[in-house]
């Protein structure tokens, strides 16, 4: 079964290659970016401004092949791609919980981007902490994995 | 600019209508479900069982037309499409985040489940606290709406 979705605009962040894009945008609460939401879609941002926090959905459009068990970024046992948020997953959709500062029209100025400039944009939904936030959550794999640059070379 | 997906698997839930499905998963924890994750795709599930919740990426296969605004359902007020998580958006991907129970080769059993049964799954990620959850994000609209049924009749 397939589905065909369009990009319903793109995201501008100060990342331009794989190197220097955080591996989570938690890692870098600062980095600012702006989403620009096509003027055929704009009209569905109407009261998006009423929250601080947005979930963009976006292309992993420079992701390579998938491999189904890999090392990711942030440790070096391997891993099911599922117990993972890697680029290079059988459906390459991307998900970052950001902080919306302010909108500008059809602009939404974000921080704690995590995304390469021009990365197709899917969808944008408010974050609900009563919908969202699981605070007794395990950590998984990631717990003691700290914040580490991404491996040289690994991709 | 399109992209193409593939269902990866299908979700099992209790709730065979619009009407019985939940506003929201968190709006009844007890709910269970199945994510059956198919064959092919079964190998990338390798230590998903280390994670007390996951994120499901779902499409949203019987919504009806997209409304840029529209009235949602804990609200008498209209609101963007993109300020709400109602399923009739430009690309009809839900998320939501569930509690998972336990692993049984491919199948994921769950609790929390807000989708319709036989849904198809795109995506299952795992749901990591530092990278996902923040308890000072504000509410917007939905401050104080509480939790409600369906308006009758509403889409």
């Amino acid at each position: 079964m397939e589905f065909k979705f369009k990009a319903i605009g793109v995201i501008h962040s100060c990342f331009t290659t794989k190197e220097e894009a955080p591996i989570q945008g938690s890692f870098h609460p600062d980095a600012m970016g702006t989403v620009e939401v096509s003027a055929e879609f704009a009209e569905g941002l109407l009261d998006i401004e009423l929250f601080s926090h947005i979930v963009l959905l976006y292309h992993f459009d420079r992701a390579n092949d998938v491999q189904l068990v890999r090392r990711p970024f942030l440790d070096d046992t391997p891993h099911g791609i599922f117990a993972m948020r890697h680029p290079c997953r059988p459906n390459g959709i991307g998900i970052s919980v950001v902080r919306l500062l302010r909108r500008e029209d059809n602009l939404l100025h974000v921080s704690g981007i995590d995304v390469l400039d021009g990365t197709p944009l899917i969808d944008v939904k408010p974050y609900v902490p009563s919908f969202d936030c699981f605070p007794e959550a395990s950590e998984g794999w990631f717990a003691g994995k700290g914040k580490r640059e991404k491996p040289a070379g690994r991709e």
